[in-house]
């Protein structure tokens, strides 16, 4: 940031009066421009006892599987983002979505959900952002071709739970250690 | 949003090409500038059978009570920002701490969520945009005088949970109705 997006003139790393951090402060008409963290939100969508995974047909991770997931929009609810990413990149209709996972990643500024529901009549397609879609049995989970390691975390605990015939709510966080090595925790 | 925070151009309202969404666009560099809901992050604080609430001494809300929360910050995790929300405003140290609620209010693009936890040697004390703070049980809750809905629903999603012995982690949404009433849905 340079820039002032409220009068244009240039902007300075300051810590405001009354704060304690460094923040993007025009000099000129006084706007604090805060950033903070972006939530990604996503599904697990199940149909019978296989799940929805989508080939990635844009970068990052092009040519990688993932969870259906994307950035949170302004006026929209969690839940809604979530089930409009399923619909935008694999025409999947959702239904009886539940909060199954919540994943801090500090290094990269991002909060990621993803809920668990029902595939409305197995229908799926390729939608934006993707290649190819498929429905996928534990058995076939191509876990060296997953996209993401907040996708790996949030497969491992799904398995886990619906082998125990109980889902939980997880929350959690993927830290970057000094050695660049992602490191997973859940919350217990 | 008038300049692009990039080159300081003039932004045009415009849907970028492959999105379906006006945006801020800067046509000089072509940045486009998205905008995203922030997360809100606070406590629950438990000690023995009460609750610790801060009364605001800064607008909005200023004179009303609420549970300590704040914008969730960058290279932060979601709980770290919660517990040090607590810290700041109420100088208390919450340990053990379990993600409670998740509220999505999207007239205000905003996400919150709050932590159940326990206050460290029962010590709290006036900190940053706190006037005084309160251990009170519930049978005190003062709940005329509580600064938001969001407090107030999850609240009594956590008496109604102590009630019955079993904490869970509850997802729900604030919506504003066309009569500007909101109205809390908690999802099932």
């Amino acid at each position: 940031m340079n820039f002032c997006s409220s009068c244009g003139e240039k902007v300075s790393l300051e810590i405001p009066h009354g704060d304690n951090r460094l923040r993007h402060v025009c000099l000129q008409c006084g706007t604090i421009h805060y950033q903070n963290p972006k939530i990604v939100t996503g599904c697990i969508v199940e149909w019978q006892d296989k799940i929805l995974l989508c080939l990635r047909s844009i970068e990052p991770k092009k040519g990688l599987w993932t969870l259906p997931a994307g950035f949170m929009e302004n006026q929209e609810t969690n839940i809604e983002g979530a089930a409009r990413e399923a619909r935008e990149e694999a025409n999947a209709d959702v239904r009886d979505m539940n909060l199954f996972s919540m994943f801090s990643i500090p290094h990269i500024n991002q909060v990621y959900t993803f809920y668990r529901g029902s595939l409305h009549q197995g229908k799926a397609s390729v939608g934006e952002e993707t290649e190819e879609v498929a429905l996928v049995a534990e058995q076939d989970i191509p876990w060296d071709k997953l996209a993401f390691p907040v996708v790996i975390e949030t497969l491992k605990l799904y398995f886990t739970d619906r082998a125990s015939g109980d889902f939980k709510t997880h929350c959690g966080e993927i830290l970057k250690q000094a050695d660049d090595k992602l490191v997973a925790t859940v919350y217990k």
